[in-house]
């Protein structure tokens, strides 16, 4: 079985003309807060376009959770990010009864600056109980680029909801949304976030403190693969320490890399018993490459030709870590 | 000739204690303005020390520049950083007069948050004209991870520099300093900035307003290289955009990343004509690697290990790469 760990919502025009009105109302005037009527006949001529995708590149399943380029975290008041992440929420747990066989939900949270993490709990806590999702979205940066920014995921301001992430036994993918700084995309914010979050992570008692606590770090895990030499040697100057190239198999990783090069560093650095497939599929990847005449996110063929791996080493890649970390995989 | 092209200040404690004396100052009284008398014995003991490194390891000249961590850009009142950014440049001044035939100066400027350049382009002229530097560093966030940042380098707020280094014939290294963010250390800071400046700069008109413009990315070009799939991938689709993987050799990198796979990957990505030898030693790396027995630093024989490059190409990397750079080279 092949599991696309990593996967976005598709949604109908429907879907963003809602956020939009939430958007525009600010939050004030109550009867922009009602929601949307969506069909299911809408819902699953959607998913048909998203299945189809699937069945192209040979993909089973795919954990779905909201986009997070629209989930705006930054926004004020807090009740409209809120109500917008329990709408989006709610439409996976839709397209999952319609198709539970190839779509599994993930969970945005309603982070916001500044807040403290009840509603995110709350959130998950329903996601997870309620809706049958598996794990959740966790934005080191819900500031989008505004700052301040929040601790690292080192501190313990994170730790009601490594808490509840334990008490579920559910991972968290790391993923900023949007950036608002004028220097930096929303996509290269994306892998500075995770970089800093690896970091952040590792540096911390996190691991001791929640033993089983899985994080996930998508996109071939930031910068930190490629710049392993620079924190392996800080590690090194104190004899103590646990290695650096030890200390980053405690957490996670995806394949949403796009570059078969990247990808076999990855697989080198971190081990392939610790990268999920991901393909993000559709998404930033879905274009062309003109150099294989593959989309850059079709990444089966990708994997399945770095030849140093084994069938058990493909089959961990493909399956199986997902299952490891997802122990709520319904399928 | 093997040639360091990224190597930063050794100093005698005289120079810590100077720099400590101006931060307490304040910049207020002007006696603490009075820069300590350092003799020329006592830098020389210095310097062996360094020489003595760079025979160790096969190196025969290095490119000093002011050591990054301590430019403290961000600190007030901007008289301060000017003093200090111009007596580091000073005592890089005096080693080279002391030992031409292997030191080479790389001017820090006096940047400032919120300042204009003009002070900037006034110290490049002088280290250039009359210390005969051959480059400068060039830290894109002098905030030091307080924000709110400059605009991105790819902005024509940096035009007044840009005009004086293409006018100079010198180019400039980014390298940003210290970093105040609980949450980023200054290490990971250099990594994530880079990522931001190669962005910015490729998705600018620099390189057409400035088409002799040299900009050299460290530290092996930030995330890139390794995250070039993500940025390939928004560029096929505009059919008239430049390839991603063609514009990244607008830019140049150097070696500094302390790990073979990933240097690997770096040549393969931007070309061994594009990759600068450079070291940092001693620095960072300057750690036994427990699987090879060598300093992490020591990157000679690491890029004369890599079977795939040819003669030329290592020549290119140790030697001739710097001087197409680095045109005012004196060695």
């Amino acid at each position: 079985m092949i599991i696309d760990a990593h996967a976005h919502l598709v949604a109908p025009p429907e879907v963003y003309v809602y956020q939009a009105h939430l958007l525009a109302s600010r939050g004030s005037p109550v009867q922009h807060m009602v929601r949307p009527v969506i069909s299911d006949d809408l819902l699953e001529t959607h998913l048909q376009e998203q299945l189809a995708i699937m069945r192209r590149v040979g993909t089973d399943v795919q954990l779905v959770s909201p986009r997070p380029f629209h989930m705006m975290h930054s926004l004020k008041p807090e009740k409209i990010v809120r109500e917008w992440t329990m709408f989006t929420n709610d439409i996976i747990a839709r397209q999952v009864k319609l198709h539970p066989e190839a779509i599994v939900g993930v969970a945005a949270l309603p982070q916001s600056p500044g807040a403290d993490l009840k509603a995110c709990v709350e959130e998950l806590e329903r996601c997870v109980t309620e809706l049958g999702f598996v794990g959740c979205l966790l934005n080191p940066d819900p500031t989008e680029g505004q700052g301040p920014t929040p601790p690292g995921l080192g501190d313990e301001y994170w730790y009601p909801l490594y808490e509840k992430l334990v008490e579920l036994d559910v991972p968290a993918l790391v993923h900023s949304a949007s950036c608002c700084s004028p220097r930096e995309s929303y996509t290269l914010h994306f892998i500075n976030e995770e970089s800093i979050a690896v970091l952040s992570l590792l540096e911390s008692r996190v691991f001791e403190d929640f033993p089983t606590l899985k994080i996930i770090i998508p996109h071939g895990g930031g910068a930190i693969p490629y710049q392993m030499g620079r924190f392996r040697a800080w590690r090194y100057r104190d004899p103590q320490a646990e290695p650096f190239e030890v200390s980053v198999r405690r957490l996670y990783y995806d394949t949403c890399n796009y570059s078969k090069d990247s990808l076999e560093l990855l697989l080198k650095v971190v081990g392939p018993d610790r990268v999920l497939f991901g393909t993000e599929k559709p998404g930033t990847g879905s274009v062309r490459d003109p150099y294989t005449g593959l989309d850059l996110d079709d990444l089966k063929p990708v994997i399945q030709s770095i030849e140093w791996l084994s069938d058990e080493d493909k089959a961990n890649i493909f399956e199986h870590n997902a299952r490891r970390v997802y122990h709520r995989l319904p399928v």
